[in-house]
């Protein structure tokens, strides 16, 4: 009997704990003093009206024996499969519902996918980045690049050539950048993942973030792409789903390396080893992408995009350089001063009693910089802002 | 860019799309004959009221800003997880709240499960047996060994020390034949598994359906099970949750190999490749295991085994041999005058215009014997039992 050998690679993550443990400290030598986060990635607003009402129905049915639901298809019920392709068709693309597969979120399938491909493959990997991107491919024993974002690309890498790669990782908009790719940067992507073979995993959990209609929502909008991309979505952030679990990915079938059909595979992998959504959040989903759910995500979205924009002109007015923020929920800025990810960490806690995330966090190129999210309440955003300008102003 | 080509070695299933195609294509040469399909794995009552108004209250929850709750731990909130807790309390299992793993259903904990084993490990696996478990090391490419139910040992197959064994699938009472193994079987299992350094997967998603208080309803009521075994339970069949997704998984601390703990391997893969159950749903499930939901649940129970009452002493009344049904939904038989499981499904359908499933689509040990379950109505079993006597007696 062995285990996994590979697990004994993974490091330790510490930085949310680490995170929590400094505050906890903090506020414990100083009861009086509020502390605000602007680090939680976890949304805050309910879920909308039209949600709820759906997953109250959904329940009522299932205590009824007339409509009473089992075993659904593991890929998901139509009824959500066509909402998804309703939402794709308003953004000019097009897919059928075999394409979609319903998941219990961006996160498990990112995973999953992998079991897919054979562990013989290079992935290319963007640094700073999402951990569970890196942290699969070592429990599966893969080779692992990664690609430099910085200050002088803007936290968007493009490909290089000379690096050999067969799975590349893009999330637009980036967490935890927040930085967007612009269609010209994600043609030179899909270009390059056709030339090599390649597939790439395009997270776009955060789509819905995106207020340039010229900036792309989908890969799917890029000629090519439905031959090597897979996309990622969530309803996590788009619609409140984080503590409701539903998302889905799509497999195009134009999809094929060594003569098989990804799509086939994908399909065999989640009637084999998932069971569906719950038939419940399913149509909570559905009515997100009804008329009065589309409209009321959109006050949600609204809402943290106003955070955004109150966190976006605070830096902007401060002189501190960032990215993001304003297509995306998360606001990237350069540690001012110099001073380390974890120094300023420490530096705004103590002084301004602010909470953000350190962006040595996720990863090598992420130290130096410092994460911000649009997630919060209102209020919190607007003392925090003030508090750091008191402090940047009167340092 | 390769693929996985483990996946190229799965065989295709076409059992339940055959049963299907047989049935619509009698149908429609027989429009005025009711078929009875005594098939089906599925559940048909509905979920009970506890339940209902459980998931019903968290829905109204997740729609004020008070209440709502975004991601919460992969591994399940601590309400259900102690529930679990106390729901082995009763049968004389002492658990803690770490050792559960709340998952979304047995079929999928039952498949991931492997990403923390080495792929060098040989599996010992039944036949007959639940598909899923010999297909999840396919993709995988591990050795698997088969160790055979038959007649002989009333389909509960014993150790083998002639045979090296590191993962071993134990599912009692069993799909598909609802056999039950008794506490000193499971005591020689366990024996096995700690002298081989093995790892037993109990799958006990039918436990609930035990009625025979000597049988164990769990591994861990065995000495040692806590040093060698992870057992998957699933309230789909317990509790009608076949389309709420919710189940959990156990696995002990004691449970250590090559120095590592299991526990905390899964740990990490949970909170890497999953995150957690939908809060609505896990308010549901704890609604099961409240005194009002345990009484709500017996009742469906006991529906579902009135009915396997009927068919077992119909069986027994024909003289026609059988396992299962007892302490278990699903009742095995022999084929009568030895018709293979195809020639008596087709007969039975032409004759008695009864579906069931034919045994050998759970293996090679499964051809000759037949698979009735008793999730049915209780008109329709009773009909189908009616017309089987017919047949039988008239034939």
């Amino acid at each position: 009997m062995n285990i996994n050998h590979n697990y004994l690679n993974l490091k330790d993550s510490y930085l949310f704990s680490l995170i929590a443990k400094k505050v906890r400290d903090y506020k414990a030598q100083n009861p009086d003093k509020e502390v605000i986060s602007l680090g939680i990635g976890d949304v805050t607003r309910p879920l909308v009206p039209a949600v709820v009402e759906a997953l109250k129905n959904a329940a009522l049915e299932m205590g009824n024996k007339e409509t009473f639901r089992g075993y659904g298809e593991e890929q998901g019920y139509s009824f959500l499969r066509q909402a998804v392709c309703g939402y794709y068709r308003k953004k000019g693309v097009s897919l059928s519902e075999d394409e979609i597969f319903i998941s219990d979120g961006a996160k498990s399938d990112l995973g999953n996918i992998l079991d897919i491909f054979g562990i013989d493959n290079t992935v290319l990997i963007p640094d700073p980045v999402y951990p569970v991107y890196v942290d699969t491919n070592i429990m599966a024993g893969r080779k692992i690049v990664f690609m430099n974002g910085n200050a002088d690309n803007n936290f968007l890498p493009m490909p290089d050539y000379g690096i050999e790669a067969d799975i590349i990782y893009i999330c637009s908009p980036n967490n935890p950048t927040g930085a967007v790719y612009g269609k010209e940067e994600l043609k030179e992507w899909v270009k390059y993942a056709l030339e090599r073979d390649a597939v790439i995993l395009f997270d776009s959990a955060y789509e819905s973030f995106i207020r340039d209609d010229k900036l792309p929502t989908s890969i799917y909008q890029i000629d090519g792409a439905k031959k090597c991309a897979i996309e990622f979505c969530s309803l996590s952030k788009t619609a409140g789903f984080t503590g409701t679990r539903c998302g889905y990915t799509i497999l195009p079938r134009e999809l094929v390396r060594n003569d098989v059909s990804l799509n086939k595979l994908w399909l065999r992998r989640q009637t084999t080893k998932f069971n569906g959504v719950p038939y419940i959040v399913q149509r909570g989903a559905e009515a997100v992408f009804s008329d009065e759910g589309l409209s009321q995500i959109k006050e949600n979205i609204d809402y943290y995009m106003e955070n955004a924009r109150i966190i976006t002109e605070t830096l902007r007015y401060l002189g501190i350089w960032f990215v993001g923020g304003e297509n995306s929920p998360y606001i990237w800025l350069k540690c001012p001063n110099n001073m380390s990810s974890w120094i300023f960490f420490d530096y705004l806690l103590t002084n301004a009693q602010v909470v953000g995330t350190p962006g040595a966090g996720f990863g090598n190129n992420g130290e130096g910089f410092f994460r911000l999210s649009a997630f919060g309440d209102r209020g919190k955003v607007l003392t925090a802002m003030s508090r750091l300008k008191d402090l940047m102003l009167n340092a």
